[in-house]
């Protein structure tokens, strides 16, 4: 907008300036209409680059995603564990692998997040975790969640474009990119699911999805203005989708109502920048006919994914001299605190923040050594 | 406030009186002044009535949960199942059964909370979970999730009382009272935990809590202004409280961080309807000490625990006439629609609500025969 003004504003400018200057003479004139030119052209020119500039903030073309290709990302790979650590866990491998995809960013809910989720996946026989996770180096938290779990996993650090942190940009994608790599390069055979962290899945799902031979399809609850999300079934085959944002896509399904045969998964597929497009665009570039959508959940009856979302817990920066916290008496109240700031619940300051204080006998006190 | 008011305002026109009758004759004074005092008394007698009346509402005292005692509550034992259905579970009998209380309510995200709970539970041996649902009837769709994670459990319909229904009420005390109830009527030995439908708990946590000789304690993370909330610890006893809402209470802790051994639940534990206090004052009614808490999770350094809380959905209402997609072809639609309905994630409704659209290669159609 503030581009197009400034070129209008020129225009106007230009056209003043051609009805005063005629009562002037004839050289003076044509040398100001000469260097008014060359201002309207370089007008012109600092419009159009801008215009370039900022076209990928508009969000509506695929030159989104085209544009945004050419920003390199570092993207790290942390860890791979191949190996099952599962105690009890009947792992026959004629049963394909699920390659479940959560791409997950720092917050005070991250670990909670996981851990919750891992319990889940800890139930899945032949089941690797892709977690992709929006920040430059690799967490040490999240690693010891994946490792805790026992299931076999692919840890990478995939922090979004640099271009895209001050803006409205699209969660995730940046990580779902980075995880699609990985398995581009390390898997020849599976199924992939994108499981966000904070979704809620039954575990009946796994086994339905096992057997998607291209792309499979089911409702989602607690999505958007219908309480669900879902394709439509006449006779055993997707004839619609009933999905409250029609958004102009293709396929109307949330992030969780599918799930890809990785043979399937052409050299082509990709999923652009684009809010609210990444599914659809995702499903489109892998060439998907409606004719080809294999429904499950009991031909989409069943809700077995919910699209739950977790509140934000507003970090508290607290105003705690760690440093003077020393010596055994108080060393574990000091480990606590550590821990906290840690897992990112609270961010500890020793010059700002709240002053904590510490209740006894119903009484409170503003520092330790008045209690301990 | 109200009632101060009223009693100020009564006492100011008396005085106002006195001042205003100095110059009319004295009988006349004199009757004037008897029937003010009369009005004055029963000003008074209506204000203490009043008082007596919405005493409850200022929910300071204990007397309030006494007064709550006295509404008749209708509880219903749903069923009980005493069998452990999980196959590859080590159930040693040596291990002490934990009591995992879960007060819930109907509500969209019920079913997919309760869901991801069971996942968690399932890996526990040796427990019981005793669900108490804040509805007058025995929902079927809380029953499935109790029978299809196998574990042993209690299923209560725990209604609040009626008195608390248009009020600020506490959320989970009738549900948690009911529970202990049937405790009390049915267990002897074994542990009790209070863990709420949207919580996070760290598998960890159960084999340290089996242990609970009288109460143990550890910290809950994502609580209030300091992002945890914990027992502070010097020489391996609790010596004070780490909370940010001290509340004049002995026991500044969250529902979630603390276990209690069932032999020394008392007679006299209970848990009154006060908004914060509900863990203070039961851990009170338990005749606890500072002196006799257990600290857990590495002597309160590690979180084990977090109060997640899930984000509410807004329920829709859709205006579908359900009677009128009949027939094999629209089965799986009409299907879903109920299942959506039945799960509590959108009201359906024949004659008024939110028209549904459906999509077709990208357009979109009122009815299903436009496509079907």
């Amino acid at each position: 907008m503030e581009v197009l003004y400034f070129c209008n504003a020129k225009i106007k400018a230009f056209k003043k300036f051609n009805r005063n200057s005629r009562c002037t003479i004839f050289d003076t004139r044509m040398r100001s209409i000469n260097l008014f030119k060359k201002i309207f052209v370089m007008a012109i020119l600092l419009c159009t680059f801008l215009s370039l500039l900022f076209w990928s903030d508009l969000g509506i073309l695929n030159f989104t995603s085209l544009a945004v290709k050419t920003i390199p990302v570092k993207n790290k790979l942390c860890y791979v564990s191949m190996n099952d650590e599962r105690i009890q866990m009947n792992n026959k491998t004629d049963l394909k692998m699920i390659y479940y995809i959560t791409p997950t960013y720092p917050r005070p809910e991250q670990i909670p997040e996981l851990t919750r989720l891992s319990h889940t996946l800890m139930h899945v026989p032949r089941i690797h975790w892709v977690i992709a996770d929006d920040q430059p180096t690799c967490s040490e938290v999240v690693k010891n969640v994946l490792r805790k779990s026992g299931i076999p996993f692919t840890h990478i650090a995939s922090p979004k474009p640099f271009h895209y942190r001050s803006n409205n940009f699209p969660r995730g994608v940046a990580n779902r990119r980075a995880a699609l790599d990985w398995i581009r390069h390390n898997v020849r055979e599976g199924i992939l699911y994108f499981g966000d962290d904070d979704n809620t899945i039954d575990l009946e799902l796994f086994e339905e999805m096992r057997l998607t031979k291209k792309v499979s399809m089911f409702p989602v609850g607690l999505i958007g203005g219908y309480g669900v999300s879902s394709p439509i079934i006449k006779d055993g085959k997707v004839a619609g989708f009933f999905d409250s944002w029609p958004g102009s896509r293709t396929f109307p399904v949330d992030m969780a109502g599918f799930a890809v045969n990785i043979e399937y998964l052409t050299s082509t597929a990709s999923m652009p920048y684009i809010a609210g497009h990444e599914e659809d665009k995702f499903l489109v570039s892998l060439g998907l006919k409606i004719e080809d959508i294999e429904p499950l959940a009991d031909n989409c009856t069943k809700i077995l994914v919910w699209h739950t979302r977790t509140v934000k817990f507003k970090k508290p920066t607290l105003k705690i001299k760690l440093d003077k916290i020393t010596g055994e008496t108080y060393k574990n109240f000091a480990d606590l605190i550590k821990e906290t700031s840690k897992l990112g619940m609270a961010t500890i300051d020793s010059t700002s923040g709240t002053k904590p204080l510490i209740t006894y006998d119903r009484k409170t006190y503003e520092s330790l050594t008045d209690i301990l």
